[in-house]
């Protein structure tokens, strides 16, 4: 196998890349210079080698605790836990949240034999007893996604962390802003008739 | 800007790939082995440092002359025409042809500034004169895209090779195979009709 069908195959293994989009990758970058190309391969191997996962919120850093951890103007009372670290980006994109972030790394999926102790969660239950910063954390607000696996996994922690005197939220759930009632799905509606609230 | 950043904006510089999806693809290489992410930086390296430009063809290719030209078995009276070393493929693929390539690298684009001299024309007319294979090329398939550039470089090439006693031939148009005829677009229906065939 030549190196261009070598990386047409390592392209194909990235999620939603077919083997014809990945064929138009490879030949995307043949057609650039080579150090174009390379750019992009020296960006991948920086990422390989310098990129790890904070030992205390489990987000993905460069430096060990993080940014978002070490950073003195965030409110320590809060905790918002989130599956993957993707998610801290998108929430920390509204610009709308000044706490703590903790990164569960998956959710609880029993068909794929994902089980609590597979999850950062030890490592949150350490946090809610000694908070390092001095004062105590007062709310938990659980931002796993709104489907099975997240509802189950925010409903474990909710069952596991509320008898310690811990306030513990969910992230509203309805229709999408600038989304369309005739196209949301009935359980979406269903929820936002369900959490409606005062004009 | 950290190395996060910078894998997402490079992914990002890759066609169909946009924000969103480029950081999908560094927190997919982030969740999975540095070991497979650096395979992948390999692949490109490899593809970057080994990969050239066939002198005779013009096709991609890791020895020169390409493996397609140096093949004894491959019919040498006909050269198919492509615009780009994709197009190689897309026709290999179909396993119905045993001739040569010329690959142009482009087409005739006088939007884009594209003229004669940018593409790879001089090295086809100099495989017309004197056929290395001892025996002289009889047919011209040109096989640029069936789009405006392709079209009129097809029509340059021919206007150019007739005189000197070359055949040259076009791929056929009409209705892909496997579509339908109600949502075919009307060009293509008139092409159909007019190339209509005897069954």
């Amino acid at each position: 196998m030549g190196v261009i069908d070598e990386l047409t195959a390592e392209f194909a293994r990235l999620p939603g890349v077919g083997r014809k989009t990945a064929a138009r990758l490879t030949f995307f970058l043949l057609k650039r210079s080579p150090d174009e190309a390379r750019r992009l391969a020296r960006a991948i191997d920086a990422v390989a080698d310098r990129v790890r996962h904070c030992s205390r919120c489990g987000n993905l850093t460069e430096t060990d605790p993080c940014g978002l951890c070490e950073d003195p103007r965030r409110d320590r009372s809060v905790i918002c836990v989130v599956e993957e670290a993707a998610d801290v980006l998108a929430i920390e994109r509204t610009g709308q949240y000044r706490g703590m972030y903790h990164v569960l790394a998956g959710r609880l999926s029993p068909l794929e034999g994902v089980g609590p102790e597979d999850l950062n969660i030890d490592s949150l239950l350490r946090r809610l007893v000694g908070s390092t910063g001095g004062k105590e954390v007062q709310e938990l607000i659980i931002a796993t996604n709104p489907s099975v696996e997240g509802e189950a996994t925010a409903l474990y922690l909710q069952k596991l962390v509320r008898p310690r005197g811990v306030r513990v939220t969910r992230l509203a759930r309805g229709l999408p802003v600038g989304g369309d009632l005739e196209y949301a799905d009935g359980v979406t509606i269903a929820e936002a008739l369900s959490g409606r609230r005062e004009l």
